[in-house]
């Protein structure tokens, strides 16, 4: 027998992008050609070919000695059926390893060593040790601006990239995306609305929260459907010039997918990393114009504004050279937006201010208004200085609120909507005082120990906001969960520190941001 | 029911040393706290707990929604039995991930935080992906003298140190080691029965190989047992002065052998990552004077004389602080040192040499009784400049090959020693001319291609050196392989590049070691 060949079967274990390979430790593979745990192997199988780590197993129910099994996610790649004969071989390091070693030992990349990683990265050839190796590295030596710009192009091949051209003729296509790190910043389902309603073709598709308590696409999940394919997109785009989708489905920049799975248990976010993972998202969505939100604070991803000025020269650098529209909003970062952090209680934040209900969170309707406003300002009819006034009217006539009904309708609207968790804890003020500072981080993880956005109706309740004067027993906020022990997790966290301190009104950190807030746009 | 108690089983998947758990899709715990993919949780039982990485399984025959599956590795570090009641719960991070945080931001280490993170990381409570980039981190911002010194001691502290002093009572305990690279460089075999011999204690522990043809222990195995308990090994000690046998059941420096598995596949060998990796393993074992070999050549891990003094600087600065009793001697490290690649290959070549045959390897006889003369001058009645005359007189006599054969019968002779592996291809000269260049890393990934080290038979065995004339057609080396399958894989990689190169006899690079070779210590 030729101790290469053996039958195929698949191994009901999910390892996440990461290829896993199962062979018997009395596989002959296994003692002839000395294979260990986490050697890389090369497989093969009718023409198709995947590399994957190796586990020992020596278990005969999990596979036999003369079967390989492999991940959920590697038998989806291999794509032949079960019991196929199938031949293993030692891989061979992807050939754009070499170019990693020469990143970790601080040297430049070419455009095409770049597009080879990307492309290796997106085949599932890297290890997570070597794709933990290139952010570090990347991080670490800062990349120069014509290595993020030829990043972002190889993030961009390495995927699928949509032309809406086909479907909605020229004419600019619009987003608006924020830099994250800010809790309850549920802006684009306002935004989307208003822009739409002015006849802007604003396509949007989103993110699920990866460490975070909600991204859009979970909170607009609440309302409704947000799996959509491409060939559905298109028509409601169509029908009402704009969406709010998930972009999961559309294979848009895969390798950036795969280095954020990675550079988020790190806490790396260095600014090449940030401006080629939004900006080939982006693109590869098929925007031609982008208003961009780099939120500033102490506890925000940007803590001050010198930084926010070199990252916004890198996001204009790298846009000019892709040929995108870019517009970047510096905004007030020390707080969360709104009140609600988790799906549904930003859900309800979000139509309260679509509604004019005078009950909505301000801060959440400003924002939103003046991002809308610079959206609408790429139009070619509207004045610098228009937008802020034309959102707010298409806000207060109510024609935003018929514009997201009626992008609900053809997503698909959610027939029964979740609640908000049953189960709550009030955090309570340790003194008299005012409110004079928020952890971002610390409220977002409390958030999501209660359950978000896994469980679309728990999460953080925020019922003081920055200034507001409190005494001492006065509740902060009101965590809600659906299950004790999640409530439990999340109490624990908050009880250590609860992610809000009330101090002297003197201690009140000033608005870093010079022009910001309501009055911008005016 | 508790949804987070579940019933512990074990899964017959071998991780090495990355606890992972396996969990049911259907799993209550999955379902309601938002388990996922990839995640860290928290295990705990009966008291014990260990941190693991989730992998959501879809086949009730891994295990059932009720179970909670832990990987080989990770059910031993629980010790308890199946069907055991579990706790899960999610993970914090450890607690030294902040210094992690602080070390890929660029910043310096305490003693503190260095221990904190190899008590971590033997905990098995780094991912994968935490300890790649702490390897990455360390490479790219050299760690400074200091951080080397805390590092080693760290290491040291978060595993098992040996005290032979209640063995052999006061004295030094010797040892001589190779900071690695050079294939067939089985030195230790020859300088460990010397050094004895002369009456000196050198209880020498070796690795196996990671991704090398062979370590000490492998080739040792192929005549004697390796695999020794401590109290073996202290009889052995008391009877014979020496012995040569496997480090790893001592779990000398775990830390080491974790990080070790990271820094291969990425090729990272920073200075202060090899001195805290050898340093901390020679402590452990209880050396006190050590004798260490680093190469010097184009295909070394050293590449030119001003890197090897600076290596041998910091060596020196650690070892002292450390009380340890430190020679640095820079050999020449062009080629490999012997004929033999792979475990029989070599020992063939020791015992030779031990036999005093006239066929013996040469430059693997001079240089062992370099490094044994260094080694006996550590002897307090040993003159500078007479350890190499000793160490000649005594294996010319015969007394080292006596001693080597007590040793051998101490640890448990191999009474079958497994033969040279019986297929072979020969690698031939493409031109006339004398051999002017090796790649000691292709030689060594061709033997390992041959099945070396699993297969102990198989391997490459040089019919040429540095320097020696050829003719077309003139046999180069030989491959060793018992499996046909292997044959291929080897050939196929030296039919690319046979890592040997024939050139004019001007060509031949001189030997960048000043003074070296045969005649030091004469």
């Amino acid at each position: 027998m030729e101790p290469s060949s053996l039958s195929l079967r698949r191994v009901g274990i999910d390892t996440w992008r990461e290829n896993v390979v199962y062979l018997h430790r009395n596989c002959p593979v296994v003692r002839a050609s000395g294979f260990q745990a986490l050697s890389k192997v090369l497989v093969q199988a009718n023409g198709r070919s995947i590399t994957a780590v190796l586990n020992v197993v020596d278990d005969e129910h999990i596979v036999q000695a003369c079967e390989l099994g492999v991940s959920e996610d590697a038998f989806e790649r291999l794509q032949v059926a079960e019991g196929h004969p199938v031949q293993v071989d030692h891989a061979e390091p992807p050939a754009s390893i070499a170019a990693l070693h020469r990143k970790i030992a601080g040297e430049r990349l070419s455009r095409e060593e770049l597009v080879a990683m990307m492309d290796d990265i997106v085949a599932a050839r890297y290890s997570k040790i070597e794709l933990a190796a290139f952010v570090v590295a990347t991080n670490q030596f800062e990349l120069d601006r014509d290595e993020v710009r030829y990043l972002t192009e190889a993030m961009i091949a390495a995927g699928r990239r949509i032309d809406w051209q086909h479907d909605v003729g020229r004419g600019p296509i619009v987003d608006k995306h924020c830099i994250g790190g800010i809790p309850g910043n549920r802006t684009s389902m306002i935004v989307v609305p208003i822009v739409t309603a002015h006849g802007m073709l604003c396509p949007k598709t989103s993110s699920r929260a990866i460490t975070s308590p909600a991204g859009t696409a979970d909170t607009m999940a609440v309302l409704a459907d947000v799996e959509l394919p491409l060939a559905r997109l298109s028509e409601i785009v169509r029908a009402t010039h704009g969406c709010l989708a998930w972009g999961g489905t559309a294979d848009l920049s895969p390798a950036d997918d795969i280095l954020i799975s990675v550079e988020r248990p790190l806490a790396i976010d260095s600014p090449g990393q940030m401006v080629a993972s939004i900006l080939s998202k982006k693109i590869a969505a098929g925007s031609t114009h982008l208003v961009l939100d780099i939120p500033v604070g102490p506890s925000a991803k940007v803590r001050n504004m010198p930084q926010a000025q070199r990252l916004k020269r890198l996001f204009e650098y790298v846009a000019a050279r892709l040929n995108l529209q870019l517009d970047v909003v510096i905004t007030d970062g020390r707080q969360p937006i709104g009140r609600g952090i988790g799906p549904v209680l930003e859900a309800r934040d979000v139509m309260q201010v679509l509604d004019n209900d005078p009950r909505a969170p301000q801060d959440l309707r400003q924002k939103a208004l003046r991002l809308a406003g610079r959206v609408i300002e790429f139009h070619p009819d509207v004045r610098g200085g228009e937008g802020y006034r034309i959102a707010r009217d298409i806000l207060e006539s109510g024609r935003a609120l018929a514009q997201m009904n009626a992008i609900i309708d053809a997503q698909g609207r959610n027939p029964a909507p979740p609640a908000v968790a049953a189960l709550t804890h009030e955090l309570a003020a340790a003194a008299d005082g005012v409110v004079v500072a928020f952890d971002n981080l610390r409220l977002a993880r409390i958030a999501r120990l209660a359950g978000a956005p896994q469980v679309p109706g728990a999460g953080v309740d925020l019922l003081r906001k920055l200034g507001d004067p409190v005494r001492r027993g006065d509740p902060l906020y009101r965590i809600h969960a659906a299950y004790a022990a999640d409530l439990g997790f999340a109490r624990r966290l908050a009880d250590v520190d609860c992610g809000m301190r009330v101090g002297g009104a003197d201690e009140l950190p000033r608005d870093v941001v010079a022009g910001g807030g309501a009055a911008d746009g005016l």
